[in-house]
């Protein structure tokens, strides 16, 4: 059987603030280093072990996953990151708080940037400082590829070519695999699993560092998931608390 | 101009006990939490810009990178892990401090092993627990390749491997690389960029925690290499209160 874990990043400082983050490279908060903590004394207690994790070009996920590695004792391990497991780009609306967002475009479009998966915010112009076609980590992608805003399934597209072409393989000779990554990277993931269709994907919570994890089967489709806890999977009810 | 830099760990906390450490994984002192950040502020203070970094299986150079990308605001980079910058092996001394070494087998064999290139401590045997081979960081390694003990030429040999294989085609098509390491692995890329002869190479002394700057040609040549300060290059007599 093939187990493959996914972790949400802790806390951020914008998460706290309420704020679009998308790719703005925000750290984590105190209660975030505290959840990454916590989740890499739960993956030891229960005994995993991983021959090699991913992670995005975002400090926020970056530093979840070295503060697991070094809980798991297993800061050796290769750690492979890609700007394909960013989070989803909010164009215009990254560093905006929810409210000053309301105020200035209305709350249903609010609601449909975030509730749907095929709005998109309004796009960064090329000449806002919050545009990353200049920054180092992504000059090496070509023109046109950094995203100026996306809707998710912008956001999912690069992470299933990713997944296809550099997870699924190591999967399927039995590497044991770690991800650290943002909320929507999962919600692509899942949905890509758990074959879901339609809108229904956006309302699906993940929480901030507890450890998602999916046993599948050789052609790895999803034999169960569950979230875990210090004495191993978690009932439904005790995750709702973490949302 | 070529340019690559060499960290050598902050204290760790054997080197604060005076132990031989070796392979054994202890992880950084308070001291060299401090000396990994101080290193990563001069870095950044004088402009320095990375588009990989290389560091060893020991989670005491894997953190002093760590805490230097931090510093760096370059999360970002790749890092590549390799058993081959590990520290060299010290066999059966691991775990001994100077003066318990001194004592069980004389001081004039404790300098033999120490001051020369040629000479190897007593191995370790293969039911030590202080043997790597049964641990997974070591588990790809082909059967024998896992050292029970080593000379500094021992240790040269596979600190070259992986430099001409994996580094030198980096540095030749101009990325820019910070290598953080150890003593031994740095002396025998020193003794290789100087090319150095003889025994002289062990009695060079590499600051913990100090930025070690080679500036090469297009060869890979040395044109000048110095240790770095707040202020750019260090004179010689500011690195001896360092060692």
């Amino acid at each position: 059987m093939i187990k493959i874990v996914l972790v949400r990043h802790g806390q951020s400082e914008w998460n706290l603030e309420n704020r679009f983050t998308g790719w703005t490279d925000v750290d984590l908060s105190d209660q975030g280093l505290h959840e990454a903590r916590q989740a890499g004394a739960i993956l030891k207690k229960n005994g995993y072990i991983f021959d090699e994790a991913y992670t995005s070009y975002l400090k926020r996920a970056i530093r979840t996953l070295w503060i697991m590695l070094h809980e798991l004792d297993m800061m050796w391990i290769p750690v492979y990151k890609t700007w394909k497991l960013n989070e989803r780009h909010y164009g215009a609306l990254q560093g905006l708080n929810k409210a000053e967002t309301a105020e200035k475009y209305g709350e249903d479009k609010v609601q449909a940037w975030r509730r749907s998966v095929d709005v998109r915010p309004p796009a960064l112009n090329e000449d806002d400082p919050r545009y990353e076609g200049g920054h180092p980590a992504y000059r090496h992608l070509n023109e046109g590829q950094v995203p100026k805003t996306e809707n998710l399934l912008d956001t999912e597209a690069r992470v299933l070519d990713y997944w296809n072409e550099r997870i699924v393989p190591d999967l399927k000779v039995g590497r044991h695999i770690l991800i650290a990554v943002h909320g929507n990277t999962i919600r692509a993931l899942v949905k890509h699993l758990d074959q879901l269709e339609g809108d229904g994907i956006v309302s699906l919570n993940i929480p901030t560092g507890v450890p998602l994890v999916y046993e599948l089967d050789e052609e790895l489709k999803p034999i169960r998931h569950y979230y875990l806890g210090e004495n191993g999977p978690l009932p439904e009810h005790a995750i709702e608390k973490h949302i």
